[in-house]
């Protein structure tokens, strides 16, 4: 079902549901756009204002990348519940005779790697939307700084969470390479947006106890 | 505008977008909802069963909890623009005789409160919704951990969201002892919700790295 054209209660009943498909792995692209959708709401406060012309070019490249980002991570938020559907169905292959054990063992290991890759791709588009949010705390319109300390929070928690569930999926994938290769590739995206969205925070809090 | 019946790429298009409402206010409240789903997705994976009789009543008695939390932080996903608007239609009261301006900034003054207390709730549920997420750690369906994870994740990140926005309220607020009551509840909320979080996340990824 594609979630983005039913309405925002379904969505959230069908979370709250006993069906496995959305679960957190769909729920934290979601965040991640939520995420994506505050930077783009900033910037469109800030482009074409007198004010902010100093920093136009630069906010309307933000605007323009937070938007791919925001569709990026809405197509992840249905990739993951379809990838999830491409594993069940891996799991009810036949596996009485050597040759079926085999044929479904390869495409169960097929299935959980490209369910691998959608969080992954999640933790990627989370961290450039963490990007983003960080330049727009000096370069966005501050009437709104509080949206930007919103869009870094969603951002890292997209990430940490889409991480979270990338692994649990290389808990069953049998390549000690592949596991590997996707570890070394979150781990430093995950220590720097750690940094970098408690920097933003802190940068945010700031500003509003120094006063708008 | 219910959102909540509206398709959920028009909520996030009505984020990204130059309008004043929805902002992070109402995405934090939201991104408490889903964590309350989360809750309820991985207590409907439990009650019921067999193997986890020994939990059933108390799973149960979770389950009923996160259910009215997702339906309140549901409603103050809304509220929290309705909120917005009666504080604009304050602003925009005319300001030309003494009397003009008193009544108008008696109305600003209680519009912010009002509009304060909206976030401030979200706080408050989200609160719940963390203290839930950890009592499923050890009740809920193991299967589902990646999911506990990522509810307590996203309670987190809605009580420091909603509470950065109660916050540039109260900026605008000249009332000191209100002010006051609320920063006092808000901070020991924050504080134990921190740790609690990060003990859940620090359980739930030992969970997944030892094996499901």
């Amino acid at each position: 079902m594609n979630y983005l054209d039913q309405p925002l209660k379904t969505y959230s009943e069908a979370l709250a549901s006993g069906e496995p498909t959305p679960g957190g792995g769909s729920a934290a692209a979601l965040v991640g756009a939520l995420g994506a959708a505050l930077n783009s709401m900033v910037a469109n406060f800030t482009v074409g204002r007198e004010k902010f012309a100093a920093v136009e070019e630069e906010v309307k490249k933000v605007l323009a990348e937070s938007e791919q980002l925001r569709a990026q991570l809405e197509r992840l938020t249905v990739a993951d519940t379809e990838a999830y559907g491409r594993v069940a169905a891996a799991q009810k292959m036949p596996r009485e005779t050597e040759e079926e054990k085999a044929a479904r063992k390869a495409a169960m290991q097929e299935a959980l790697k490209a369910a691998a890759e959608v969080p992954l791709a999640a933790v990627r588009a989370g961290h450039r939307t963490l990007a983003l949010a960080s330049e727009l705390v000096e370069k966005g319109n501050p009437n709104l700084i509080t949206d930007v300390g919103v869009a870094a929070k969603f951002a890292l928690a997209a990430m940490e969470c889409a991480a979270l569930n990338v692994e649990i999926n290389l808990a069953y994938i049998k390549d000690d390479a592949y596991n590997a290769s996707l570890r070394k590739e979150i781990a430093p995206m995950l220590h720097a947006g750690t940094h970098l969205a408690a920097e933003v925070w802190e940068r945010v809090n700031q500003i509003v106890r120094e006063g708008t």
